[in-house]
């Protein structure tokens, strides 16, 4: 598994592997200074991490890994529901969050000024469909933890980020999805992968500062 | 089915369920001038087509659409293999063609000058990356026509355009994609769904020229 520690692609993989037990050797790639020869000979288009090797086979792009892990070790932990049309709709949110949750957050943690204020501006309230869907259900799929959950989690780490960043409160804009977060890291396989909020901070602070002072 | 004659991500729909044999009634959205109430309420998150209603429920995203065509309507015309390692490899190659190709063909189709130039070369060097995956299989997933061939057909049907629009050669560029482009308008349920490269020509030349002109 070619992985970084604070990368939230590498860590919805890593979270689907520990939601089924399978053993794993993780890889920590020197991003962004150098990307090693496995790197680029195992995703040559993308060049990018998560890459899970099985087989002896790269698998690329973090929501298709999830769903290979769902099919190929099916004998416990559904990550997706069965039903086409629930399978569908887990989809849709997944992908979801990729297309309108980490494209906002991106600008929210390398920019600043008004930049930064509108792209939080969008972040916010395209979390706040989600905080919607969400609703009184302990997950995203109902009561079980599944391929959403495993999509936005990683962000949760950076709920605290973001609230330095945008001075506001995550618990007042969006309290459905603080209290799914805290309920997602009762997961052993959330809380041993996720860095807490504060050093996340710390981490992206010094990203923030190294793109944007310069 | 929410649909548009000229929507790429909506022909892969039909293009599907023509596969499948599976009968539908298609409800031409008037784009861009003012969209149904049904599409909002079917799709009230994005408010984009193609939208299938099944049984009264919606599925929206073209290729999570296609996905769950394939997985409803099973006993025939795979469009996705069994095997996990080849389903996620086709998944791969149908998630590059949303990021990468039409990503860069909407500013070909919609700019002019430096602008359009550099996003036809991008689009070009990613077609090239295609062609070489291809290269002599007579579809992307080998012998079966499937959801990678489905995901990228539809800009078949644009490569006119994009000769006109590049001043270039598509058969001198990309040779293996315009033979793999004819053998898939042999299918009855491909040939049936696009409209033909001139007429596609003459519709993206009157939206350009609305978009550009202006």
């Amino acid at each position: 598994m070619l992985d970084h520690e604070y990368s939230p692609p590498a860590n919805r993989v890593i979270i689907a592997l520990k939601e089924k037990g399978v053993a794993f050797v993780s890889k920590q790639e020197d991003l962004p200074n150098k990307k090693s020869s496995l790197l680029l000979e195992m995703n040559p288009v993308h060049k990018q991490i998560p890459v899970l090797i099985h087989n002896g086979k790269p698998i690329c792009e973090s929501l298709i890994i999830v769903e290979y892990i769902d099919e190929v070790w099916n004998d416990k932990s559904p990550l997706l529901p069965t039903d086409p049309h629930d399978r569908a709709h887990s989809k849709f949110w997944a992908d979801y969050i990729d297309k309108k949750i980490y494209t906002s957050a991106r600008p929210v943690l390398t920019t600043k000024g008004e930049t930064q204020a509108a792209a939080m501006k969008e972040l916010i309230s395209s979390l706040k469909i989600l905080d919607a869907e969400l609703g009184d259900k302990p997950y995203f799929g109902g009561k079980t933890f599944g391929i959403t959950d495993i999509a936005l989690v990683p962000l949760y780490s950076r709920f605290y980020t973001l609230e330095k960043f945008g001075n506001l409160k995550m618990n007042e804009e969006c309290p459905k999805l603080v209290a799914w977060g805290e309920r997602c890291l009762e997961r052993e396989s959330v809380s041993t992968t996720l860095h807490n909020q504060y050093e996340t901070y710390d981490f992206m602070l010094e990203i923030w500062k190294k793109l944007v002072v310069e």
